[in-house]
């Protein structure tokens, strides 16, 4: 089923294809798609929950080192057979249609809540300011991988997780991205 | 013209539209379309170098200033009426679309490099490092704009400015965002 609905939004990107579609391509009963996901944006949140990623946040023993592990991560989903055609897709989608983007939104803020455990790991050990603000640090690190990607339309390059996660890691040992009163 | 493209692109998108579509609801030869820019990509790219968008650099006497400025720009440009449904059009074709994909980069590219004065005026008054990367300065700056725009689906706050230019600039004083060796 995942085949089926990811070489359809392959093909045809998120504005292009439906679950009929996708039914009709994997050979199977529409009533079951709409049973187990009611619509197209469920069937994708399932197909990415479902990839057998290991976002296990890193534990290196020092911020930088963690913050580049992670940036190493961002360039390995970038590079996955899967995992790159169903951001492209969900990415073109959520500019314009809200389902699209709520299913992008909630992927990438369970990921930013995920890593955000490497910045209060520093602060458990006295590396950075008790108040940093954790999530914030793992945008300011995810962003320009982003940025290159979907806006900039630059190339990732391997010696960019070392490179953001030094700016990204001396910014918060200077005192930035300190979390700000409710 | 330029109104009728648009229109066409918040109604369609970039693959729902074409310059005949255009010139119809224009009201003008297509011929004239296909003289003056050849493809929609053509005017998608003088779309935005006609839009009146105030792009000079600031200079406000610090690094800090400077790149809050900047960010205030990209904030102002995200709420502009027909740059944002531009922006917005170009991002979203740009992912599976080579030709949008360029108009989009050409256009940042430019302004990355222009805002990059702002770094390099820095350096002149000796506020940093003489080998800083000031392109790579004005992208760390730009990515988390973007990144809640178009990834995590986040607002673009009044205080996000501030926050990220001190990040940035704290990250370039502590010496990094350095050029590499060629």
């Amino acid at each position: 089923m995942f085949d089926a609905a990811m070489a359809e939004l392959s093909e045809k990107g998120f504005a292009g294809t439906n679950l009929e579609k996708i039914a009709g391509r994997a050979g199977v009963a529409l009533s079951t798609l709409y049973r187990r996901w009611g619509n197209l944006t469920g069937l994708l949140q399932d197909l990415v929950d479902e990839l057998t990623l290991d976002l296990s946040p890193p534990d290196s023993g020092s911020l930088d080192g963690d913050l580049a592990a992670l940036g190493r991560l961002i360039l390995r989903l970038h590079r996955h057979p899967v995992h790159r055609p169903w951001m492209d897709a969900v990415t073109a989608a959520a500019v314009h249609d809200p389902a699209a983007r709520a299913v992008l939104s909630r992927t990438i803020m369970a990921r930013i809540q995920r890593a955000a455990g490497v910045v209060e790991a520093a602060v458990a050990r006295g590396e950075i300011p008790a108040d940093t603000d954790a999530e914030d640090v793992i945008r300011m690190l995810a962003a320009p991988f982003y940025y290159r990607m979907y806006v900039s339309g630059e190339p990732l390059t391997d010696d960019l997780p070392e490179r953001v996660a030094g700016a990204v890691a001396a910014a918060v040992r200077a005192g930035t991205l300190r979390r700000t009163a409710p």
